[in-house]
């Protein structure tokens, strides 16, 4: 699909329209609001491949689960994100001809995604039978100042002639999802409603009774004349409002439609109907026109704190635009029972809202970009959680509060689905307590401790400490059957990103509790009494074990092994592989990749950038010259960590080339998987990689600094940063570097290891 | 379940009926004539719960497979052991009241599986409502001698009272399999018909299009009296033979039902039903008494050469005989597309027919008791489906005709569903080349060779080629990524077991075609050209492998190593664990069944009961001393390695206990689960525990040898061996031993160390 797209600062545009990419743009052209969302399909039928999905955040489905053998300790469900009511539906029939535009003639198409104001827009010529030519134009946006609102505006011209239009709109409940493990409905139909103006359906899953009701009021015009012939009706699953008239050549035929989509998650399910009818009443109050200003200045605002800028590079400057927007229209913060799902409201593939993405990717973003309360957000979720995260411990034979936070959730409960990910990817545990320490770390605000994150790092803490065990033989303590994040290797010993990180968390979790002992030692005991926690014991074993760890080294090298044994592997390098077997993980066996030495995403090198200041320059030169040849960066997450540590390195051409890799990603569909959604979180990691790659900028105890260094193929490039209540902008133009503070109060900063104060 | 069933030398008896043990008896009442079998369920509706199972050799269907995340390299379907024709179907309404054994009250209940004729029988009082009651006396069996056939004599005797009997007899095709992943039913329906005496259906498989056809004849009897007013019928999927009539007191009403079973595996599908009805005819004009006197005959001759005689413990001879009576009565080697199942037809766990325990294991059995062809059809199986092996490699990535068999199969693609074991478990294919040695052994008849087993070895020696590689590191070849015979492991690095035996294939490999080159140089040079084999650089590069290979060696436990980092695991023994911990399969997670150092069944002592003769006693006893305190036998192949390694170490009490663990294991359920089928190819080990573990019974390049030692409990045991085309009597009883030549020529045999000579 490369350049599918026309390349445009503020806007992905597609001119002219192939059905062949039709369900990757779908994904492409998703918006959203956080509450909600829906892949960017159109609203007229269509016979083409779709897939048409409508998405309401926190609303989910707990499908049987699919593995070879169950065994005790594997999960029993695996949570699906929940394809729901379908509120754009529209038949549209001319002269008893369906508009359809796999079937018609269609000209001058252009669909544009408006990333500026937050609007999708579509117009198109379309020939009917008989040389019928009609004008379309289309605009809907999700609003994100009014969460359960959405408008769509539909205007019809026939260009050459007059005619009968019978224009039916409707909300549908029977909706299928695309990922179903026994290919089952998950909806069960409740009510429909057709009242006055306003028609709806609600609709209640078969299980969990999660209740989601969507509805709207239509306004009809012909050229600006207010109609009223609208008739209203409800059939099984199905409310619609339809309008019929004879069209006259060169007038404009225009619907406005004004939805309202809520679900159980904040009404009771006996008062869904009514809360959506307010929606829709209060929409219909405001106008077409208001709710669309107001959606303009919103994201006006945004783009005031989240913009990234690069001059004289029109390509680099739309990726990062594109994956500030999606990363901003999928998560607001407004609520802690949310978080961000891989594919957001852009798919279903995956399952589950909740990976370590959140933490590792998606937290530094939000610090970076925005207001600590919606990373605040983010760790009250697991910290809701934890209790979830004791249990799936303790169903693996855990004991005493050990943690284990699951590697997919929506609830807290574990629901991947193969054993070699859900009990041994374990280091996402430690990513759980690297955000506190980020948190903290940019903001300042030491106040999650007491509200919970001193019983966060306690349940990780006390889960490495039995996770981790003592080897008699070399009288040192290791950690055995884990999976790494290169998921390309299961069931390894001694993982060193594992071991380090999980020392870490004995380190920083025995560090924050004596801080907050010495702070506030009555909220301290509180907590001990709460947790049971044996101060003594509990704290000298942990210091044992990050004292007397194993890490995996090897001499010759000069690395620190991925594994134990990885050297065992026949060496190869990515330069090796011939291009016809990439990805390999397209073209190789799984036995094959399992046995190789390839590397599926950053491993070593993520604690290296986790943990950077705890080492030398010469350590990381080392290890990135080692194992980026050997990386194959076949996940979304890898290419940003190895951005951000090449171009430390200084190797810019590296660093650039996995820029564009991962800032277009989705774009120009590297990896030939993006009909089935967008890569959401590691959009994040592309905002680090500009942000922390060519920004050079770091924070680390508490320090804020910069080393910027900038691709020869940029003009210039700027972003604003949050940092501990201030706004600082870093304008990078040729060889000059330009800090200034946008708002907060005066603070010191490095550049280059010189200090700066900013006023 | 324990002691649930009478001791008995010939026979297993049930007394009295408890439905709790419902499901587990019709698995132990299993009857099977190698070409189909069915579980010992009752005939008369029986609505408590039960498996109704009944099967047929080689008809199986290819359910899709259920992984939790497809991947390259995956097996597509996993074959399930079909579930078939019920063809023993009876409702039985006396006074319009069902005969339902859930329903009435049942007194006097016996059911006996009598092994040494091969016939089910069973016998009870039923008290009917108003107090009227029944005697029943039933036997059925399926035909040894007409493979295709089956019989039931159903008799029923009012006692107290005269009135109406309705007995409908049918033949029902609308099974479902218990197995099913997405609970389907596997099954379309082709036709049925009643055509004079004869009903009958035939069904065909959703896929693959194996057809099956099932009917019979029924004659009905008033004491001795024929009686002639039969009503035949059909309807979709059924088709019944109805008997009404008015029951005098006391007098017998007879049915006695002549049944045919045949599949598109022998006959094509069009003309099924009329084979199906020339088998019917057969056994009527044979009759009921003449059927069942050849029935016994057959057994009888079966028991001349199989039997085991344990004199002085009722529980191990009744443990023996149901073991060697399951075997025989699974597999009888009349057809190479046949294999043993791990259910044989007593339930549908596991799926496939063939796994390695038929090599491993049933192998042995049948050269041990049985002419060779049985052994030679096993191993002409596996021939036949090398292009499938070389398929399933290929598929993996492997190159020129590496050959990897596969885990579990019917036709030969591997359709097992866990990566862990199908690309890993690659053992398997040692044993299959062990299986060829095994045979030449036993039988110096080398003919196999130049019949396949040259292409088969050397397929199977390119993959370990292929599959070892050099590791630069240790500057040896090494086996990364596998699982052992202990599948409590899973990816592990260079297993000791999987490293010897595949470097013994090299050699092995390697000496067969040298023999052969010399033997018959024109026919191995036809081999050559065929499979392209490169003599020298192959031939080079096998010994450069099994002249450098690693093996795990422990210098202070002075032991081989299960695998690299065993020792790192914490070492715990099986008598550390809680009873109630045990099966630690179904008490601990998955996680922490992986993580600890429990073993499941012999993995380096499997590799030092295969090649025992390498290693010096000591090595032996210094493994089994640390190996055999971490096995927790919780697979049914593993305690009898241990029965034969203990009896040789003179750890009789050991020996004992383990013994009885495996000849009683479904007997008295052990591992709780005996209702879900038998375990029938480690009867085949039971068999190996008694001959090779207290008989001492060793075959070692082509030399056979004794050294029997005696549980106490025991007054003596005897046990015949077919060896070289002699068949050979070996008597224990007090101290002495006797041998004797019971047909075959003359040889000279070991007898502790001394040799004899056998006339």
């Amino acid at each position: 699909m490369k350049k599918y797209f026309s390349e445009n600062e503020w806007q992905i545009i597609e001119n002219g329209f192939d059905p062949q990419f039709h369900e990757s743009a779908e994904s492409i052209f998703s918006i959203g609001n956080g509450k909600m969302g829906q892949r960017g399909m159109f609203e007229e039928q269509y016979s083409g491949k779709s897939l048409q999905g409508s998405y309401v955040a926190g609303v989910y489905y707990p499908d049987k689960t699919r593995v070879g053998w169950w065994k005790n300790g594997y999960p029993e469900y695996f949570a699906k994100v929940l394809n729901s009511p379908n509120w754009i539906g529209m038949n549209i029939e001319i002269e008893n001809e369906c508009l359809d535009l796999a079937k018609v003639k269609v000209s001058n198409f252009k669909r544009v995604l408006d990333m500026q104001h937050g609007l999708l827009q579509r117009s198109f010529h379309a020939e009917l039978s008989g040389g019928k030519q009609i004008a379309v134009n289309v605009e809907r946006f999700v609003s994100a100042t009014h969460d359960e609102i959405a408008c769509i505006r539909y205007q019809i011209t026939p260009i050459n002639f007059s005619g009968k239009l019978n224009w039916s709109n409707y909300v549908d409940g029977l909706v299928k999802n695309m990922d179903s493990n026994y290919d089952e409905i998950f909806w069960d139909r409740v009510a429909e409603e057709a009242i006055g103006n306003h028609v709806a359906i609600q609709v209640k899953t078969k299980k969990l009774d999660f209740s989601v009701a969507a509805g709207f009021e239509i306004k009809c015009f012909e050229n600006d004349q207010l109609q009223e012939q609208i008739a209203i009706s409800s059939k099984p699953w199905v409310a619609s409002a339809d309008w019929q008239l004879q069209m006259k050549q060169g007038n404009t035929y225009t619907v406005e439609r004004f939805v309202g989509v809520v679900s159980s998650l904040n009404y009771s399910s006996d008062s869904l109907l009514k809360a959506c009818r307010k929606n829709t009443q209060q929409a219909v109050a405001l106008g077409y026109d208001a709710l669309r200003q107001m959606q303009m200045e919103y994201w006006k605002n945004i783009w005031s704190h989240c913009d990234i800028k690069i001059d004289g590079d029109v390509a680099a400057q739309q990726g990062i635009r594109f994956n500030i927007f999606q990363l901003s229209q999928t998560y607001t913060g407004v609520d802690e029972r949310l978080n961000i799902g891989p594919k957001g409201f852009t798919g279903e593939k995956y399952g589950g809202s909740t990976y370590w993405d959140t933490e590792a990717y998606c937290i530094p973003f939000y610090l970076g970009t925005s207001d600590p309360k919606i990373a605040k957000q983010l760790l009250n979720y697991r910290f809701k959680q934890l209790p979830k995260a004791i249990e799936n411990a303790s169903k693996l034979g855990f004991v005493k509060g050990a943690a284990l936070y699951p590697m997919v959730t929506m609830n807290g409960e574990e629901c991947h689905n193969e054993w070699e990910i859900t009990f041994e990817e374990i280091h996402r545990n430690g990513a759980i307590a690297f955000a506190i320490y980020n948190y903290e770390n940019y903001t300042a605000d030491l106040s999650y401790r007491a509200e919970g994150g001193a019983e966060v790092l306690t349940g990780i803490a006390r889960f490495w400490a039995q996770r981790i065990t003592w080897s008699e033989n070399k009288k040192q303590y290791v950690m055995l059957g884990v999976t790494g994040p290169n998921e390309y290797e299961n069931n390894i010993n001694n993982n060193w990103y594992t071991n380090y990180i999980a020392c870490w968390c004995l380190k920083y979790t025995s560090q924050v509790l004596a801080e907050w002992k010495q702070s506030d030692a009555s909220a301290y005991n509180a907590f001990a009494a709460k947790v049971e926690f044996d101060e003594v014991t509990e704290l000298t074993k942990w210091k044992h074990i990050f004292d007397n760890m194993f890490f995996p080294f090897d001499e010759n090298a000069n690395v620190f092994l991925q594994q134990e044994g990885y050297l065992d592997k026949e060496q190869m390098l990515a330069s090796d592989l011939k291009p016809s077997e990439r990805p390999i993980n397209q073209h190789w066996s799984w036995d094959r990749i399992l046995r190789s030495c390839f590397i599926k995403q950053a491993d070593v090198l993520q604690g290296l950038f986790l943990f950077e200041n705890h080492f030398d320059l010469a350590t990381l030169k080392n290890n990135f010259d080692f194992y980026e040849p050997r990386t194959v960066h076949e996940s979304s997450l890898s290419p940003c960590i190895h951005v951000i540590q090449a171009a430390k390195l200084g190797y810019q051409e590296k660093a650039y080339e996995l820029y564009l890799r991962t800032s277009r990603l989705d774009l120009d569909d590297y990896n030939h998987e993006v009909h089935e959604g967008l890569h959401i979180t590691s959009m994040a990691g592309t905002w680090m990689a500009v942000v922390m790659g060519f920004g050079g900028m770091r924070v680390v105890d508490g320090a804020l600094s910069f080393a910027p260094m900038m691709p020869k193929q940029w003009k210039g490039f700027s972003f604003t940063i949050c940092f501990k209540g201030a706004v600082i902008k870093v304008q990078v133009k040729d060889q000059n570097v330009d800090l200034s503070l946008v708002s907060g109060n005066p603070l010191t900063v490095k550049l280059f290891e010189e200090k700066v104060q900013l006023n």
